[in-house]
This record gives structure tokens, C-alpha cells and sequence, in this order.
């Protein structure tokens, strides 16, 4: 059997290492003669499994202990919706820091339900860069300050934490969670879809300081409740068990690669070789600021278009899976989430420079 | 390797030719070096096999073509939320059935977006039958008329579908959908959690006539708009992959064993024998009115309630698992999905029998 590179942005690569075991056990989970997937979510086993996850997830991201762990359904989009319906808490306006497609996604949910104050917006930049904090202007009086860590489409993600004083701050970090060590306390709440660098997709993490809890808008169905799922160790209704149980195997892994610090050091590892191939070759580049380029999503274009199907179709031929750019952007993208290995970031770059050789 | 029989309420038993072949191809599907899971949704690989999925449940219920098809995240819970925020469509009130604690879930979270008129309240007969016809009083200006086809708990399932005139049926068929044919005409929208006779839990399967698509609540999240969903083909945002891949093997499974007609046989069959093997032993009852027995769902008491835990105790050394009743009834409860073979029940029987003629 072969494995192929597999540079998708999402769903995405996941470790080899889990596959094979989730793929052992499928059938027979433990002995118990039944798959994980057939196995009632309130069996003591499955609630040991999701509790394990949860605490695997908590010992990963040093999450303290006035912060709740969610495991929802509905994806990062429906946290769009769930964060005003929860959040807004009595008031009436909250902050958005605009730096691409999914902030752009989450702002037009949010003013279905209250007032969006954009106080930084990239499209002035092309989302080329992230803002720095001297240019957010902040609403003290905002309900929360809403921000995407990672843009996954461009390839831009902030290196700092933005400083939003006593508003809470909600991350978006679908893309790069578990990739660096972050420090939850400055946060009020994170989110992220599986989909990328936790497990399969159908899942969505939710990581919120027990103080933002309760106090919902009137119509939020019973499910979009967080105090609610809290208070169901999110098992108020079925989960998606199998998502769930995968993310504890693939949070196992991590901690077997040697935790958050050690794979960071491999995402940046993979990222600055493979920008340094992009900018050391006039064949490639990527716009992005330098001290905005994503360690999870690589985009480049090649300086003759015209080359991009050959490109693909040549890098598919070798072994190097899902390497077009997004629809709305064009050109490629190298998406190197936590299970892309540097082995295959290094194949990939080895591919570039023989394809610039011959064509360039 | 063993597999026992499963007799869990949900997530229950899968079809074992699914699992083998999903995990045949864990890692490599179709030879492309990659799990189906770390496939974009936009791939057209991926896409293929989620409409191939479609038209295969279509073919296997038979759903004309003014209907649409939808597989949504969830939880059949999250629909409870969203069939008020959908179908309302300018009326305030809607008419539901109350069969046991599905429907009064339903209920409950309907009540926060309309008025809501329970038209037949089986809690008078401790929720062992389901309303005649004549028994339900519609009210014609309804948005909607609700019910539970087979209440998964206590075992009672319709043998009818009710006539609600002009007004549309809307239908909970979580735990009976694919058991039997049914004539999908009657009904203006049916839904359904996968983890019983679809798929692993975490895809939720939603048929809906067109004309009632449009026209939601103000405050409805854009991921619970029906229209917006299947204006997207349910792609809105990454749909869970893998359950919808597995979704679509467990109908290719269903087509091969002779469809939704050959299925309903030997759902008859298996639960008339099992209803049969309770009826006749003293040892064992079952409160359900004979026309409102499940097929899929058995629940049934010891005479001596004493011996229960020894009954679950020696039924799983037996190989029999997942037999306890709700925990909100007790008892015990055997759920015989399509996916749960007559061997299995045989089995049950030969145990059952075995364990009486012990202990009677």
C-alpha cells in the first residue's frame, strides 16, 4: 500500500500512525466485539474515551481548569452563529478583526444578530498581512473581540495575541490549533473544526471561560447552547462519537511526537523551508508579510501561469496530493498541518525546484 | 476476531461487510494514497461518492423528485430546533403528537418558537400505544403536524402514517427509517439521526419537499436554513465525510441484500419472533399494544426484576451486548436494526429461553 503526500487544507492529512490503529480496531474495539462506532455514547466505555480525549486536549493546550471543554457538531460555521447567540450577553455590539474569507464568513453571521464593529480590516491590504494592535480600534464596550488566528485560504496568520483588555477575545483556530504552544488565559473563548489539525470532520472543539456562560439570545436552539452542552459533558444529544474517539487517538499522537512545543518546532521547521524554496527561486513567490506567513497554509504562485495544470497534474503523477490553491485565490497551496511529515515537505520542495529547473 | 451481537439502541450495530470494507480502504481509498477522511469535501472524489450516496437512498425510498435530500450535522435535536425555525412560514402554531420521550423533546424545543398543540398525548396510557386516527384532533390552520414514528425508548411504533390534509407531516424517523417501505408522498419533511439504520452517528439525513423550503425565522443560524443547505447540494461548509461515505456503503449493503422490501421482511420476522419468545414464557412481558409493537426496538421486563442484572451479566458472556432498557424505564431492550442479523436474534431467543427455564 502506498501513501501519497496529501497536502490538503481540509478535511486533511491525518497521522498514518492513528489510521492504521483506528483501522485495526475497527471491527473489535478492545475485544469488546463491537466497533467504537456501534457502542452506546453513554457506555462506560465511550464516555472513558471521550473523557480521555477531553483531558489529553486540556494536558496538549495547558488549558486551566475555569475553562470548559466542548465537543460540538456543526463545524466552525455554526460557531459563527452560536458565538453572538451566546456571547453577546445583554449587549448589542462586538468587535471583528477582518483579515480574509473566514473572518468575512463569521462577520456576515454575527450582523444577523448584532452590531459588527470591523476594527481592522486586511482587505485594504489584499489580506496580504495581519493588523498590527496599534491598529485595531477597539470598542471597550463590545461584547467580545472576534479574530482569525490563521487564514487558511491566504495563508496569513497573526504572531502576536491581540491585546483586547477586559473584552473577551474569540479565536477562530480551525487551522492552526495545536500547532504552538498559545496561552489560553488570554482568551475568552477558541474554537476550532476538526477537519484539520485534530481529527476527522464533523467535529468542532470549543475551548470558553466558564464566567461567559448562560445568558443566551431567546431563540438559540437548545443545541447552540454552551452552558447547556457544558452541562451535558456535550452529550446532550448523540455526538459523532467516531470524530470524537479519532481526535483522542490523534491527540495520543501529539502527545507522543513530544507534545505541542516539539511539534511546533517541526511546523516551523516545514514552513521556513518551504518559503525559503518559494522565495529563493524566482520561479515561485508568495505575497504574504513575512511576519504574517502561516506555518500551517503555503500558498505560492508560479511566475508563468500557464504552468499551474502542468504543475498539478505533474506533482499528482509524484505523489504530492492536493496542492491546488483555493477556488476564490488560484495558484497552490501547500497546506502542512501537524500530520504532514518533513518528509513531505521535503518532496515537495525537492518537486518544485526539478519542475522550475525544467521549465524555468 | 469476534464480533458479538449488538444489541445497542444507537449508535448500534453496522453492517459487518461495511466495516470490512471501510476498513479495507481506511487508508487508501480507491488506490488514490489517502483516507477517504483526509479527502476535501470539494474534491470531485469525495463528491461523487456523496451524491452516489444520494441517489442510492433515493432508489432505496423511492423519493420523488419534488423532494430534496439533505445531510446535515446535529442530531435528529438540532432538527427539533430547526422545523419550527423552517416551517412555520408565517403561522404561530403546530400540531404534535406525543408518543413518549422523543416526541416530548420535540415538543419542548418547538414550544420556544410557536404554540404548541399536542393533538394526541399518549402519557394517559403510560405511552404503550399510538393514537388512532380518530383520536388525533388537527387543527387545520397548523404550520405542521409532528410525530415520532417509532419512539426508540418504549418501543411503540405507528402502523399507519397519519392524514393531515393540506397540512405537511413532518416526521421523526430516526430509529425506523429503511426498516420498511414507506410512501415518502405523505409527508412534508422527514428526518433522521444516521446512527441507527444509516450510519455512525454525527450525519443526520433530512427529506424535504420543495415547496416548503424559504420563509424561516429571522433568527434561524444560515447553518439551519433547509433552502440554503441544499442550495449548497448540504456543502455549505465541510459536511462530516466520513459518515456520509459511510452512510453510502451501508446503502450499496441495503441494495444488495434486496432493498427496503427485503429488509422489512426480515424485520417482521425477527420481530415477531422475538415479541413471540416473550409472549410465550411467563418470565418475560412487554406492556406495548400489539398494532403499536416496534419492529426495531423491544423493549421487555422479568417477572422478577430481581434477576435483571443476572440476566445482562450472563447475556454478555453469552455474546449478547447492550440489552439493558433506558435508563429512564429500566428493563431490558433489545434494538434490532437492519445491521442486527436473525442469527443474533435467534441467539437472544436460545438465551432468553435458557435463562427462564434456569431461573423460572
Amino acid at each position: 500500500m502506498t501513501r501519497n503526500y496529501n497536502f490538503s487544507a481540509g478535511p486533511s492529512a491525518l497521522p498514518e500512525d492513528v489510521l492504521k490503529l483506528a483501522q485495526k480496531e475497527l471491527l473489535n474495539w478492545h475485544g469488546l466485539g463491537l466497533s467504537i462506532m456501534e457502542m452506546s455514547h453513554r457506555s462506560p466505555e465511550f464516555v472513558g474515551v471521550a473523557a480521555e480525549a477531553e483531558q489529553d486536549l486540556r494536558d496538549l493546550m495547558q488549558i486551566p481548569d475555569n475553562y470548559k471543554v466542548l465537543f460540538m457538531q456543526g463545524g466552525a460555521s455554526s460557531q459563527f452563529s452560536m458565538i453572538p447567540m451566546n456571547l453577546l450577553r445583554g449587549k448589542t455590539t462586538a468587535d471583528y478583526i477582518n483579515t480574509g474569507d473566514w473572518s468575512k464568513k463569521a462577520i456576515k453571521e454575527a450582523a444577523r444578530y448584532c452590531e459588527v464593529n470591523v476594527v481592522a480590516d486586511m482587505a485594504d491590504n489584499n489580506f496580504t498581512r495581519a493588523p498590527s494592535q496599534e491598529e485595531l480600534k477597539l470598542n471597550p464596550e463590545a461584547a467580545y473581540v472576534h479574530y482569525t488566528p490563521n487564514e487558511t485560504i491566504r495563508g496569513v496568520e497573526f504572531d502576536y495575541i491581540p491585546d483586547t483588555g477586559d473584552v473577551p477575545l474569540v479565536a477562530d483556530m480551525s487551522s492552526n490549533i495545536l500547532s504552538r504552544p498559545i496561552d489560553v488565559s488570554r482568551f475568552g473563548m477558541i474554537y476550532a473544526g476538526a477537519q484539520k489539525n485534530i481529527g476527522p470532520a464533523g467535529l468542532t472543539v470549543v475551548i470558553i471561560r466558564e464566567d461567559l456562560l448562560g445568558n443566551i439570545l431567546p431563540s438559540t436552539p437548545a443545541l447552540f447552547d454552551y452552558k447547556v452542552t457544558a452541562g451535558a459533558d456535550s452529550m446532550l444529544n448523540t455526538p459523532p462519537t467516531f470524530g470524537w474517539y479519532l481526535a483522542g487517538l490523534v491527540f495520543k499522537w501529539l502527545k507522543a511526537q513530544g507534545g505541542v512545543e516539539a511539534i511546533a518546532e517541526a511546523n516551523q521547521r516545514k514552513a521556513e523551508k518551504l518559503y525559503g524554496a518559494i522565495d529563493s527561486n524566482a520561479f515561485y513567490s508568495n505575497p504574504v508579510a513575512l511576519n504574517a506567513r502561516s506555518w500551517m497554509n503555503v500558498p505560492f504562485v508560479l511566475a508563468n501561469a500557464d504552468l499551474d495544470k502542468q504543475f498539478l497534474a505533474e506533482a499528482e503523477k509524484s505523489g504530492l496530493l492536493n496542492l491546488p490553491g483555493h477556488r476564490s485565490v488560484g495558484g497552490m497551496r501547500a497546506s502542512i498541518y501537524n500530520a504532514v511529515s518533513e518528509a513531505g515537505v521535503d518532496a515537495l520542495i525537492d518537486f518544485m525546484q526539478d519542475f522550475s529547473q525544467r521549465h524555468g
